[in-house]
């Protein structure tokens, strides 16, 4: 077994705080990697507070991992020690279904393996995650790295980057399409920085008027204040795309009415109470109104490539691990432009 | 002008009643037609009724039409004296805009012109429907009818026809799909129909199990008892569409599980109340709900132009015109296999 460190929640209610453990040990296909970032997820402060119920304790959050790999396994091919190498959300999947053979390994019709919080397939334990000094996974769900980005930079890419990037690819935004963003955030500010890569005209849509010279540096050509009616009105119709991060309860209907003939809205947060949608308003300009779950493998790699590429990272704040706690305080207040990052040496 | 009998609700209360009234002289694009059949969609009741509000009366309803031209105008090239034809929903749209250009007058961005009870963008009097002897169209809105098929088979296919059809083929349903159709009636047996006749594996879903002959008499292959919660969770990811066509209050999200990853429901249907949807339910198996309404033009020709060539009609009850109050009320209580068409010879 291979000694580790990290921070867990205890409880539901209790802060995170110092936590040893033991990670399995390396298998012939596995990956062991040196956590060197790990971004903070709305999602690790969901778990660590069981909001979403079924929280196995002690819980180790972090799912947007990027470090160093020190060892591999036997059959190992694509790694070597010394290599960058990322971890998001999944660390293993049945690979046999239809959804797993095309690469859509976050659809896995067997249920796939989560970095934490998730009963791991061999051997049932719960998976933990990188909040932590190291973690292995099998290769086949370890990215590849570039080493042309700053790395505290592309953590946040291996969730907030990939739920962003891979709905857009499959529903094909590209140039000439009019998108908008709902909420700024984690999510909302990859969503600006990636669709106006994809050449798409951007729009930030906020309640706050204070987010709009931050949307238009992070490449939004345009900002409208959802609170001024006047705003809305003159955007009826407007859109081909609302990309709608936002995870508290909000007014679908409003927004549904911004999209053109043939819109789509993709949903990306999930607010507490359901949407209330009124077909109608589907109907009259054959909207849609779709959900899309992180991405596969193969897309993850593909955008980490595309980012190295395009010099596209997260925006974040490097903390320190002890400082997790205050971190989650300030990331429910809205207070982190944008994600907030852990720097794994403070560990 | 043009003398016209027909039928028509003199108040939301009224039953409908005979009704003489004029048509505008021809102009030079219109086609004039004697009606020799109209279907009765269940928009005629809620018009007629005004329980959508807005309705003007005298409301004469009716946009499932098939007759014979009587009469061009001088500058019309599509059509002559004694052809058979059609007219659907609409009458008339911009033909400037997007939409239009795209053959998409029904999201016409101006607002097209229904077929009944839609102000005329020429001189602002209001339509009357199909309920009556007699109809005037800018050609462009008239409809080609083959001779090969029962013309009161044919009727229902200009709003039945063409509502299931254009999801269908925008969203592309084709072998290898399985399909699932909610609610058997005038849209839904259509879509049952159609399906089978794209190569798809069909499904009836109902909450009646004596809809089950029926069903599978009209082309479904399978049918699941909507009540019976075992037979549901047995087709739980089973689905690449559902084409739902009720129109009364449903619960969304019960079928939503049984879409598979990239599955689409397809709303055509306008319950009262707005779909709940949790979001979550749309986001692990990258879920669509889309509406759509009618088709275009050129698409209305293609469909019928398919149907006459996959010997495809509406199954039909032949009414009187004097009967037509009680029809609305044995469509009420879904006494009907599966639309009720006005033989307008007896008006």
């Amino acid at each position: 077994m291979i000694a580790t460190k990290g921070y867990a929640a205890q409880s539901a209610t209790e802060p995170l705080a110092p936590y040893s453990f033991e990670r399995r040990d390396l298998r012939p296909h596995d990956v062991q990697i040196e956590i060197l970032y790990c971004g903070v997820c709305h999602s690790d402060l969901h778990t660590a507070r069981n909001e979403w119920h079924g929280t196995a304790y002690p819980c180790v959050p972090g799912h947007e991992i990027v470090g160093r790999v020190t060892k591999v396994g036997s059959h190992v091919s694509k790694f070597k020690e010394g290599d960058l190498a990322g971890v998001g959300c999944l660390v293993d999947s049945c690979q046999e279904c239809n959804n797993c053979k095309q690469g859509l390994e976050q659809y896995c019709e067997q249920v796939a393996t989560q970095t934490y919080n998730s009963p791991d397939r061999n051997d049932g334990t719960i998976t933990k995650g990188g909040y932590s000094n190291r973690i292995l996974a099998h290769e086949n769900f370890v990215l590849h790295i570039s080493d042309k980005l700053p790395l505290e930079g592309v953590a946040p890419l291996l969730c907030a980057g990939i739920t962003t990037y891979s709905p857009m690819r499959y529903w094909k935004v590209s140039k000439g399409h009019k998108v908008a963003v709902l909420g700024l955030g984690g999510l909302g500010h990859m969503a600006v920085k990636l669709a106006a890569s994809f050449g798409a005209e951007v729009t930030m849509l906020s309640t706050s008027a204070s987010k709009e010279a931050d949307a238009k540096r992070l490449g939004a050509h345009k900002f409208a204040l959802t609170k001024d009616p006047e705003q809305l009105k003159g955007l009826t119709n407007y859109f081909d795309f609302i990309i709608d991060t936002v995870s508290a309860d909000h007014d679908y209907n409003m927004y549904l009415n911004l999209l053109n003939t043939n819109g789509v809205m993709i949903c990306v947060g999930a607010p507490p109470s359901p949407a209330q949608i009124p077909a109608f308003n589907l109907i009259f300009q054959r909207r849609s109104v779709v959900g899309s779950l992180i991405g596969g493998l193969p897309e993850t790699q593909e955008m980490l490539d595309y980012c190295a590429e395009h010099g596209i990272t997260s925006d974040v704040e490097v903390i320190a691990m002890k400082d997790i706690n205050e971190a989650y305080d300030r990331m429910l207040k809205g207070d982190v432009r944008y994600r907030f990052v852990i720097d794994m040496a403070t560990l």
